[in-house]
C-alpha cells in the first residue's frame, strides 16, 4: 500500500481536533509520530505552530512534559479578559428580573443545563484550580452534578456525586449527617466507598453556596476517606452570610441581593475574575 | 497598527479549536474572515482542508449551511468502525465481575461519571439522534444527567432535568405519575413549566432501561407540554422484558444477564452499533 504524505496543514487539523477534545490528557509525541508516519521533530514543529495559535487567539495552551511518560496536553486557559467579559454577561443575563421566584430564588437552570455555558464555566473553575492538581471532583447530586461533569472535563479527571439521601445501590457507603447553615435542618450525605481512593486529592464543585453547609459536609465526608481537599469552586455564592461554614471557597459571582418585593438583583463576577 | 498576516497553518489551527469545541454550533464565514482578517474564499479553502482531514482520520465532520445565517458547524461523527470498537470495550470493562453489586445490579458509575467516556457516549447517541433535530434533551434525575449533558453538548442544545419527587423550586410545574415497571410502584415526577416550548421537540436520554417505565413516564410528560419525542436512547437497556413500556428507542449496550450466584455477565453491543 501507498502511503500517502500527510501535509502540515492536516496534521495541524487533526492534532488541534484531538488534543481539544481531550482537555489535560497526555498525547505522546510517538502518538503523532505513528498517526501521522512522520518524524518527532516535525511533529513538535507543528505543536509549536499550535501552541503559539491558540495563544495568540487566547484559545487555551498546549503543556510539554518532558520524560519517558511525556508528550503533550491541552490547556482550555482562557485569557482574563475574555473571562472577565463572559462572566460579565452571564451577570447580565441572571439579572434579568424575570427570574426572581416565589421564595427570593434566582432561576438559573436554563445556564445551569446549557452544555456551552456549562463549558466555559468549567474551564474558568478548571483553570482557577488547575495547580491545586486535584484526582477527582466531587458534588452532591443534582444540581452540582452538570457543573461538575464539565470541570472534570476540562480538567480530565473523573466525578464523584454523593447522594442526599443514602439511597446507595453501590455498595457499602459511608454517610455523615451535616447542618445545612440556611435551613438549619440536619441533612445526610453519602458516598459509595467504592471508587474513592484513600490518600487522594477532591475538589468540591458546586453550583451554589449560602452558608456553605453542604460544602463543610463534603469536607466532612472527604475527612472519612482521608482525601485531601485541593479546594472548593462554586459557580454563586451569596455575600450573607459573610461568615461562612468553610474558608477558602472560589465562586464565579458574588449575589448581594434578590428582592422580591421590589423586583432587583445584584449579581456580581467575583473580585478574582475581575482584578488584573 | 500594522496588521500581521495570519498564516494557513494558525487559521486551522483556531478554526478546528474553536469549531470542535463547539459542536453542532454554527459559525458563519463572516466571523472566521473578520477573525483572521482573510478573505471568505481563503476562509472556504481552509475549511475544505480541515474537513477532509477530519473525515480522513474519523474524527469528525463539517457541515456547510447555505443561506444568509449560513456558515460551518462540526458534527461529532465518529467511524462506525471507532465506535464499534469503542463500545465493544466498553462492554469488556463492565462485564469486569467485580461490578456485580448486591441486588444484581451493576456498578457503571464510574463510567457514567468519567468525562471522557461520557464525551465519547454522548457523541455516538448525538450521531444517532442527529437527523430527528431535537430543540432540547430531556432526562430524569439523577444518574442520568451527566450522559444527557454530554449529549446535548455534543448536538449543540440544552438539557432539561425532570424532578422524581416535585420538589420544583423553579416556579410552576407539571407532574405526573407513572408506575416503575421493575417496582411496580407508582412515583412522580415534575418539570418546571418555565422552560419549555410548546411545539418543539425533546429526545429523551437516560443511562438505563429496564421496563421503560421511566421513559414512558418522561413521553407522558412532554405530552402535556405538547412537546414532540424526536427519540429514545440509553447507554443500557436490559434484554429482559422484551416487552418495553416504550417502543422506539436505542441503546448503546443490551444486557442480558447479571448473575450473582455464578459472578456472571452478559453484555453486548446493541445490533445497529455493529450491523455494517
Amino acid at each position: 500500500m501507498i502511503q500517502l504524505k500527510i501535509k502540515r496543514n492536516e496534521r495541524i487539523a487533526a492534532m488541534t481536533r484531538i488534543l481539544c477534545s481531550h482537555p489535560n490528557q497526555i498525547y505522546t509525541l510517538h502518538y503523532f509520530s505513528e498517526l501521522f508516519h512522520s518524524a518527532k521533530s516535525t511533529v513538535c514543529e507543528d505543536i509549536a505552530i499550535i501552541r503559539d495559535t491558540l495563544l495568540t487567539f487566547g484559545l487555551g495552551d498546549l503543556e510539554s512534559i518532558a520524560g519517558a511518560g511525556g508528550g503533550v496536553r491541552f490547556i482550555p486557559l482562557a485569557e482574563k479578559e475574555s473571562t472577565e467579559e463572559y462572566v460579565g454577561n452571564l451577570c447580565n443575563i441572571l439579572c434579568d428580573t424575570s427570574r426572581i421566584l416565589p421564595g427570593g430564588y434566582l432561576y438559573m437552570s436554563d445556564i445551569l443545563y446549557a452544555p456551552q455555558q456549562l463549558c466555559r464555566i468549567g474551564e474558568i473553575l478548571a483553570a482557577r484550580f488547575l495547580n491545586t492538581r486535584p484526582d477527582f471532583i466531587i458534588t452532591v447530586e443534582t444540581k452540582g452534578i452538570p457543573v461538575a461533569v464539565m470541570t472534570a472535563f476540562a480538567l480530565g479527571c473523573p466525578v464523584v456525586a454523593a447522594k442526599r439521601n443514602g439511597q446507595i445501590t453501590e455498595g457499602p457507603s459511608v454517610s455523615i449527617n451535616y447542618v445545612a447553615a440556611s435551613s438549619r435542618r440536619i441533612q445526610t450525605m453519602s458516598l459509595p466507598k467504592r471508587g474513592i481512593k484513600e490518600g487522594s486529592r477532591a475538589l468540591i464543585i458546586d453550583d451554589f453556596m449560602k452558608g456553605g453547609g453542604t460544602a463543610r459536609g463534603m469536607v466532612q465526608l472527604l475527612e472519612e476517606f482521608n482525601v485531601d481537599v485541593a479546594g472548593i469552586g462554586v459557580v454563586i455564592a451569596t455575600r450573607e452570610p459573610q461568615d461562612k461554614m468553610v474558608k477558602d471557597y472560589a465562586s464565579l459571582m458574588v449575589l448581594e441581593q434578590v428582592n422580591e418585593t421590589d423586583k432587583q438583583i445584584k449579581l456580581s463576577p467575583s473580585t478574582w475574575i475581575t482584578v488584573k
